[in-house]
């Protein structure tokens, strides 16, 4: 996507040096954050400055490839082994993080020249993303009338991916095409990723929105203001269940009450067809300093982390939670609109898996 | 309640002065805030350093009693007209705030000393909801059991009140009777007064609690870890429809979606039989910026406001939401659990309203 003059994607490899655009220090500064070696990768990852979905699977991908290129001729094997054991670690819910360890993983096996392989893999893997992305913002946008009122939660935009994003790539398409419509944000507590991440991307790209407090979404359905909610993913189960940032679970319940269409946007990579339903789906818990403290810019331009919680109280920070499938209008893939259920997602995959 | 070694009432007279918690400092500062005129309690109502539905009609009271007092001999009705319309115009949606300032201007009406009616009956208000807020913990108090997982929202403890508080209030007198219980805490974006206020009350009172982001409890309830939610109310219809804090409505349609049971824990004093339903309920719509900033102590003792949101992009602040009779449980009163429902309410105001 365009930032100021330039296009970018949201990581990218360079020779062996991952390149990603720094997410926690977004919106207030635009870095680029370089990972030298495969174990700078993971950090990015666990620490978030990379984030979402698809941008967490190409980093992934690329940080398989960072340690391919690194590893020894003797005892490769064993060292990309090891390298993939500890990418796969970082984050445990994010599907599209398995996805291409397992590909570049399998196109280094299955080819003479195993480095060039797994650069190629990872480069060929982060491509794919950015054109599901693209697919998935042409069979969304037509979900987004002129006019509408369009809820998200966290941040599924291009920051989300490598480019275009999943849930905002239907908006993306609608505005491109010159339809108006508006984008209530959630702020997406704790970490936040409405309010900072979405919005900021839609700032840039000229799209009408407005940050509200998580609080506040089942009050603007009540009221007639949404005309349709799509979020993503993190991962989505065979039956159609999905993991996502927690709260997706309270808007769908919400949007299931109120009548407001209530869709998720993903690319095939984030089915685990291994994964029956969503209780089977891991949910991270972190830390709860996410929740106790709140970092942000103060007037004179400095970040700064404050306390917003009473001190001695704990906290509990659960970073996903699991929407029922029935809950689901439909998900928006790159191959069209499809049922969130069982049998729509295996037809689904035996024609594009 | 004790804070230290010391019992206070959120709110209370001393002579011509109203003194209060001030709020906004905690949890971070427990001080005490002096109004020397009406005008002063109006700023403190306004500006929130007392807030919640029984300690603004406390303070509202008060400051109609301040105004008596200070008014001249001659145009004594005039002023105080005055006075009562610069009272009600602080918080528009507070039902508490107008039921007080009407029983005060009428008990002045109705004496020959208007000045120590005045006084005398905003004294009466202040203990009045004090014996209420007791009576709703002792009959909500049947609600938990022991071992049980209570949500609640906002803040309707004792600094809400004038004492013991409503939805906190059964709480209380379930942990004096020896049963334990733990609260999750939606910390109530933007304002945080579950992170802030009722996470600080239950730690002074040593009941176990933990601080849960807003987006987080319907997962929680999905996980069967909450056995009943109890929140408080700004004012509630002839028809049983709740006006609180946003987020609330949201909440209880989780706790419908999900079968957990959902009280609204409330005096008299809060219905407004005049209020045919929530529709006609008037709803405050606070400043952008209290979601786009946080307020909080820096690590070295500071409180610091810093942004949160992305510049440049605009945000929507109600305060409240409207929740539908059919998804409240029942309303628990200091005359006992009754449901939600215009004839219940009836049937209680014509036997004690």
């Amino acid at each position: 996507m365009q930032v100021g003059d330039r296009h970018y994607r949201t990581v990218w490899m360079e020779g062996g040096t991952v390149r990603m655009v720094e997410q926690n220090r977004l919106p207030f500064a635009f870095d680029i954050h370089a990972c030298a070696t495969y174990a700078d990768t993971c950090d990015a990852i666990r620490t978030m400055v990379v984030r979402g979905a698809g941008a967490i699977g190409a980093a992934a991908g690329f940080a398989l490839a960072q340690a391919a290129l690194a590893a020894p001729a003797r005892g490769f094997w064993p060292a990309l082994d090891a390298a993939r054991a500890a990418i796969e670690a970082t984050r445990p819910t994010a599907r599209n993080l398995f996805h291409a360890t397992a590909a570049v993983y399998a196109a280094a096996r299955a080819a003479r020249d195993p480095r060039a392989a797994a650069v190629a893999e990872a480069g060929r893997l982060a491509d794919a993303d950015a054109a599901s992305s693209l697919a998935i913002g042409r069979h969304g946008a037509a979900l987004i009338d002129d006019g509408a009122g369009v809820a998200t939660h966290c941040n599924a935009g291009w920051l989300a991916f490598v480019d275009h994003g999943t849930a905002l790539a239907p908006v993306y398409a609608a505005h491109a095409a010159g339809r108006r419509c508006t984008v209530y944000v959630a702020e997406t507590r704790p970490r936040g990723q409405g309010a900072r991440l979405t919005a900021w991307e839609l700032g840039q790209a000229g799209v009408d929105h407005v940050v509200v407090p998580d609080n506040a979404v089942a009050a603007l359905m009540g009221q007639g203001r949404v005309d349709v909610m799509i979020v993503g993913a993190d991962r989505i189960a065979a039956n159609g269940d999905v993991a996502n940032k927690i709260g997706t679970f309270e808007k769908a319940l919400a949007a299931h009450a109120l009548g407001v269409p209530f869709y998720v946007a993903a690319p095939l990579a984030t089915i685990d067809a291994a994964c029956p339903d969503g209780a089977a789906i891991p949910i991270e818990e972190r830390d709860a300093d996410e929740v106790i403290y709140q970092t942000g810019l103060t007037r004179d331009g400095r970040l700064e982390t404050v306390r917003v919680c009473a001190p001695g109280s704990p906290a509990y920070n659960p970073a996903f939670d699991v929407t029922p499938a029935r809950y689901v209008t439909g998900l928006v893939t790159e191959h069209g609109v499809v049922p969130a259920s069982g049998a729509a997602i295996a037809a689904l995959l035996a024609a594009h898996g």
